[in-house]
């Protein structure tokens, strides 16, 4: 895996996320990574953030997904463009649509493995498949839909 | 509006839900409440709730959605057995399905009106669609399917 994450690479007016942004300190700040095809992040649930005693909060395994694919998103814009992660013009994206799907409960306690695959990749869109893990075993899968990010939302 | 929120009725140890447990100190503590036939839940996010500056985590948008829904479900369940609200056994529901579609960005700052409606109320499920509103704006909507909490879940 590369040694930065794809959330470094914002530039930092970008970079305030709650999710992913690595200047929000009340943030979660995930990390994602290339992994060959495929990429990859790892977070570990906080104990409150409970769904029902011993499981982790939906909204949360929502949010990971979310902000995954948006940081798949742009390293997936940038490979195909055949450009540098975080060369400029920045490439960033918001979700235009978020489905997850709960197949069974995730256990709170342990590393949680988000990973993801652009299924398409258009000038101003990215499709993506997600799926989200504890302990070797599929808790939910997603389906994100973002698009580059309109520039009137980029205030200077 | 009621007093009593719909989460107020939770029992103790289906109350710690980090988006609507009413007894987890870190969490949202959100509160739902029948309006009509629809369901209806006001939440003003934090400042660091940001996704870009000046508008929503998209993944807090997911989550109140997901929990007033919840919540909702239950509320419904509850009318259509035509019973009280918290009366025994209770009637809790988890996520099986989570669809939104963010339609605009939602500005931050501002209170979040999140309203749902039940479209299908059978004895294992229930089926919303829900959509959220800032400044009479509608900037999400979801689609919602819930099903009973399976007993296995519950720890005494």
């Amino acid at each position: 895996m590369a040694e930065k994450a794809f959330q470094d690479y914002y530039p930092d007016q970008l970079a305030h996320c709650y999710g992913c942004g690595h200047l929000n300190e009340h943030g979660h700040k995930i990390r994602s990574f290339w992994d060959g095809d495929e990429t990859v992040c790892v977070f570990t649930p906080e104990p409150y953030h409970t769904a029902i005693p011993g499981y982790v909060y939906g909204g949360l395994l929502a949010s990971l997904i979310d902000c995954h694919c948006t940081g798949t998103a742009s390293a997936a814009m940038y490979r195909k463009q055949g450009r540098e992660l975080g060369s400029d013009p920045p490439l960033r994206f918001v979700t235009a649509s978020l489905n997850v799907d709960y197949l069974r409960p995730t256990p709170i306690g342990v590393p949680l493995e988000v990973r993801a695959r652009a299924t398409e990749v258009t000038d101003r869109k990215v499709v993506m498949e997600a799926w989200l893990s504890a302990e070797g075993e599929v808790c939910v899968r997603g389906k994100v839909v973002t698009v580059v990010m309109p520039k009137h939302l980029v205030k200077d």
